[in-house]
């Protein structure tokens, strides 16, 4: 199978993840933290490594901020949920992922204030606006950096720099991003990560994390066994145990810590060339067939390796009928972000989304693009 | 390494379990249930799967009703999170695991009503007290099946025709009795069941899950994409989808799968014969140590496979070391249940806990016996 759908979850992963995947399942994986065997330390010492590579991926200074969770999603819960308190005011965009506009709409139902910005049809929040909707009990902004429907990318630096201005705290959802396009916390004044790890980290399914820079006083979420203060009935206050309750999932974390070294060894500025080539050819080939529309504009260089598109007169499910008919993997839809579907005009019929990944290759853009011109051509 | 800490996640897993997860990786690990192309509806069938290998282990009508989550932890913190309500009251019991204790502590810190059930010292519950705790407005009553410190089994089905009469909503906490003690939620009169995948179930850490009977209304815990309702920010209201937001852990669940048809080809019946084989040669070995005390009683056969000890004047972290170097992994200190201790009187040492799994041997149990002495001996 031609898999374009890394959007959704990377595949495949680099041999390494597999491997030590498989090495922590038949060798070490106790349970970290709980225990003080050699099984259970070599568990809790390769979680710490993992803290540590993601720390030095995202200029995070102090491990221990690092927490894991099971996806982005979590991750955006503890943050919203966590910082939501009676009279507080959100702010986020329209573009958002549901994993941010469902908890900020049950913050909304219970009587919070919520407030969306527009983008454009490329997808573009208008920074220069920001500051007149941040209001005295404006407590956070929520902004997804880089777009899971047009891959389009925020510029969270210049946002970070309002944010940090005016006092408020700057969450960023880097689902699409983390891993591929670079992050710096510190430059970018982030004071909330959310990632998941099975995207452009290279990290199996069932892996996520967030960072909360120190100092952010947030709720506890899921409370249960840390492995800490065991003997108090009260959840712990310091970081990374207020947020990592229950068995860790120590083979997914394991696998995401390889990950990492893989983009380390890659460099993830080649990673980001190698995609931005398949992009840039992919609209080339795009934009020579009249029956397509590109969404988000056919800019390849500020853009996420996504690309949203449809084939006139043929619907997105059907394309993407098609399209596995010939071994060719992409999703459609309206890829849980439903409010940018107005916007681009996309209400009633979703897109297809193309997504390469590293592994990717010319040809398999090539294939892709022969078998979208027959789908045209039958129609 | 002779693994006695199978109580804290199992080991090693049945190799099915390690071969399915990285076939799983290698080959089909796209997102469930967000696109269409094969990789995806491979992934989304062989979880369908697994919700219905659950459902037939604990006699579940609608595998629907079965939820994914990371751990039992989580489970928990979506039951009775997820049932709180102003003025309602819950029940539970001085033998709780954290995950449990600690989420019932932030709702009474709230202003919420919680009363804990007493235990005796062999860690039984007084079931034909309880119906005198049941008011009004009770909504639940959370019961640990088997204890993760005494290995105490409570009656559920007792229990259950007590909730059922009364009707209030019963919750099970299975962590230590999943996979190796019978279940059935229709028999026993459970509403909800909490049960992690990584222990008696021999999934992979990372997997656990929720059953919830049909007709309970329960509070959305995290919200996000779903695959489902895709156009809309609500939180979709049905099962699984309504607790199962961002992408699952595929692999994860397929691991679980075949530890669960593991069980299914062993027999369950099968599987706690053989701990209660170990369970009852070590307390026999332990009752010939004039210096070791075993908290719970000498109970073998209405015990899950965990035995907690110390030994006269030795400490119990320093039991745990010394163990360790001679290769034996068992867990020490308070095991995440902070109100059992003043019950079995050790507040201030902890227990040693020694917890066989199904591929334990009785050479095993020698090895730890004849080292237990060495260091009884030392003192």
């Amino acid at each position: 199978m031609i898999y374009l759908d890394n959007a959704a979850t990377s595949f495949p992963k680099p041999q390494s993840v597999y491997d030590e995947i498989l090495n922590c399942m038949k060798n070490y994986a106790a349970n970290p933290g709980r225990s003080s065997h050699d099984m259970a330390i070599k568990a809790e010492m390769k979680i710490m490594e993992t803290r540590e590579e993601i720390s030095n991926l995202f200029n995070i200074s102090n491990p221990l901020s690092v927490i894991f969770t099971s996806n982005a999603t979590e991750s955006l819960n503890i943050a919203i949920k966590g910082l939501d308190k009676k009279g507080a005011h959100f702010i986020s965009t329209t573009i958002e992922h549901n994993s941010v506009l469902r908890p900020l709409n049950s913050i909304s139902r219970k009587g919070g204030e919520v407030t969306l910005l527009g983008v454009n049809k490329e997808g573009y929040i208008d920074i220069k606006s920001l500051k007149k909707y941040i209001k005295k009990n404006t407590r956070a902004i929520i902004v997804n950096h880089a777009s899971n429907v047009l891959g389009t990318i925020q510029n969270i630096k210049e946002i970070g720099s309002i944010t940090k201005e005016e006092g408020i705290i700057f969450i960023v959802d880097a689902s699409q991003s983390a891993g591929v396009i670079p992050i710096d916390v510190v430059r970018d004044n982030i004071d909330i990560l959310a990632f998941p790890g099975h995207k452009g980290l290279f990290g199996p399914q069932g892996t996520g994390g967030i960072y909360i820079k120190e100092g952010i006083d947030i709720k506890s979420y899921t409370e249960g066994g840390t492995g800490s203060q065991s003997n108090l009935i009260s959840q712990p206050k310091f970081l990374p145990d207020r947020f990592e309750s229950g068995t860790r999932n120590t083979p997914g974390i394991v696998g995401l810590c390889e990950g990492i070294k893989f983009i380390k060894k890659i460099g993830i500025n080649n990673i980001r060339k190698h995609e931005s080539m398949l992009v840039e050819y992919l609209i080339e080939e795009l934009e020579k067939m009249p029956q397509v529309t590109i969404y988000g504009g056919n800019n390849y260089k500020d853009r996420a390796a996504v690309v949203s598109i449809n084939i006139d007169g043929v619907d997105s499910a059907d394309v993407g009928y098609l399209l596995n008919e010939k071994g060719i993997a992409v999703r459609t839809g309206y890829h849980c972000a439903p409010l940018i579907h107005p916007i681009i005009r996309t209400v009633n019929k979703g897109t297809v989304r193309i997504s390469p990944g590293y592994f990717n290759t010319i040809e398999d853009i090539d294939e892709l693009i022969k078998t979208l011109i027959e789908i045209a051509k039958k129609d």
